[in-house]
C-alpha cells in the first residue's frame, strides 16, 4: 500500500510528528524509530504500523508505506542526517509465562543509557526489562535509537520491584561495604538485576528488597557509567 | 587571583569561548571542562589554568578565579543546566616508563563513548590511553563531560598501534571464527587492548597486527555498543 505524500501538512505526517510527545506515545500506544536496521527488527516483530519513506522499500505490503520527501523526513527525524526513513511502530505490553533473566531499571534518565542498556539485555539474552516509574521513556526517541532495534525484540514493561521478591533472586550493585565482589558469588537460575540512577545509583527502598549486593572491584574513581556498570553486571548475570 | 567581569565581549572570556573550537584547542593546547567534581580531579592532577565561576571558590589562591555572571557560564558551558563554573584545562602528553595496561582507541567517533571508554579506563586502573588518528578529539566538550573527570587523572596521547607490537600483547575484539571467547583466555601482563569503531568496528591493518583475537558471547542481536564492550572487555583484562 503505497501513498506519495508531498505536505508537511498532511494529516498522517502531523500525527507521527505529534508522537515525539510523550503523551501522545502513551494515548495512542505509538512511537517513531528510524534507521533501516531498526526497521528491519521491527518488521521481524511485527511492530510497524506505517512507514515514511524517501524511496519505495520491498516490504510486506500490508505495512502501509507513505512515499515522502526530505524534508518531512528531517521534520520526522531526531538524528542530523536521517537514513530516509522513519516509521511508526505499536508499543505492546507482553505477558511473560515465566520470565528468568529481568532487567529491572531503577531511575535511568539518560535516554542514550535506556537504549543501551535495552541493547545489551537483548544481547545477553535477558527475558524481560521492567522500568520503574522513574525512568525515562524507553520509547523517547535517543532510547529507541541507542536500543538499535532491540526495543522490538525484547518485552519491556513497566513494574515495581516489590512484585518479584520471593519468585526471583533480586540482585542490586551498590558500593556498600557488605556487597560482594562480582567474582565471589554465583549466578542464581532465576533473578532480576538491578540498574540504578546515574547520579545517586539505587534508592533505599531498592536496597531494602536485595537479596544479593554485589559490587565491581573499580580504583581511582567513585563510579563506573550506569550503562557500563549495567553492560558488566549483565556479562556476568546472564 | 580573583577578578570580576561583567561583559561576555571581554577577551577572557572571548579566549576560553575560543577553545571550543577544535583548531584553537589544538593551537594553544588547552580545553574547557565543568562541574565541580572535575574541576577536584582537575586540580588534583594540576591541569586547571583558569576557572570562571558565579560565586567564589575556596581553592588554591594561585589558579585565577574569574567572578561571571550566568550568562557568561551559559555561554561557555556545554550543558543546559550548567553548575555555575567553567574553567580551563591544559593539554599535556605525558611519558610514561613502562606502562602495562593500555587501552588503543581505533576509530571512536561518539564523544560520549570516548568519554566513558576513558572513565572506564582509569576505574580499571589502566596505565594510558592512546588514542589513533580517526578518533573523535577526547577534549571535545562531551567527551569531556562523559569522562566524569578521568581525563585529568589518565595518560592520554595519540599514537599508531604498530609502536606498540613486540613490547605489548595486542588484543583485539572481532566477531571473527578464530577469535576466542573472553571465558577462554589469560590476561596478560603488558597488553594494548584495541576498540574500534562505533559501526564497523576494527580496520584490516588492526586486525593484522592482533597477537589475541577475543570476543564477547552475545545472541539476537549483532553488535554491543563500542562502549559497553569496552567496559566488558576492560573488566576481564585488568
Amino acid at each position: 500500500m503505497l501513498k506519495v505524500i508531498t505536505s508537511k501538512e498532511n494529516p498522517r505526517i502531523k500525527f507521527a510528528y505529534s508522537l515525539k510527545d510523550k503523551k501522545n506515545r502513551l494515548e495512542y500506544k505509538m512511537f517513531l524509530a528510524e534507521s533501516f536496521k531498526s526497521l528491519k527488527m521491527a518488521i521481524e516483530h511485527h511492530k510497524v504500523v506505517e512507514v515514511f519513506t524517501t524511496s519505495y522499500l520491498d516490504i510486506d505490503e500490508e505495512i502501509p508505506q507513505n512515499l515522502v520527501s526530505e524534508d518531512v523526513i528531517k521534520k520526522l527525524s531526531s538524528t542530523v542526517n536521517p537514513e530516509g526513513i522513519v516509521f511508526i511502530c505499536k508499543i505492546e505490553e507482553v505477558s511473560l509465562e515465566n520470565p528468568k533473566k529481568i532487567l529491572y531499571l531503577d531511575e535511568i534518565n539518560d535516554p542514550g543509557n535506556m537504549g543501551t542498556l535495552i541493547r545489551t539485555a537483548l544481547a545477553f539474552s535477558y527475558d524481560l526489562v521492567v522500568t520503574s516509574d522513574k525512568c525515562v521513556s524507553p520509547y523517547n526517541e535517543k532510547a529507541v535509537a541507542a536500543s538499535k532495534g532491540a526495543i522490538f525484540a525484547l518485552p519491556i514493561k513497566k513494574g515495581e520491584l516489590k512484585d518479584y521478591k520471593g519468585s526471583h533472586k533480586i540482585i542490586v550493585s551498590t558500593l556498600s561495604n557488605k556487597a560482594k565482589y562480582l567474582e565471589e558469588v554465583e549466578v542464581p537460575e532465576k533473578f532480576v538485576l538491578v540498574i540504578g540512577n546515574e547520579s545517586h545509583g539505587v534508592s533505599k527502598e531498592t536496597r531494602n528488597l536485595a537479596d544479593l549486593d554485589v559490587k565491581i572491584k573499580i580504583d581511582n574513581i567513585d563510579s563506573l557509567n550506569a550503562a557500563i556498570a549495567g553492560g558488566i553486571l549483565m556479562y556476568k548475570f546472564h
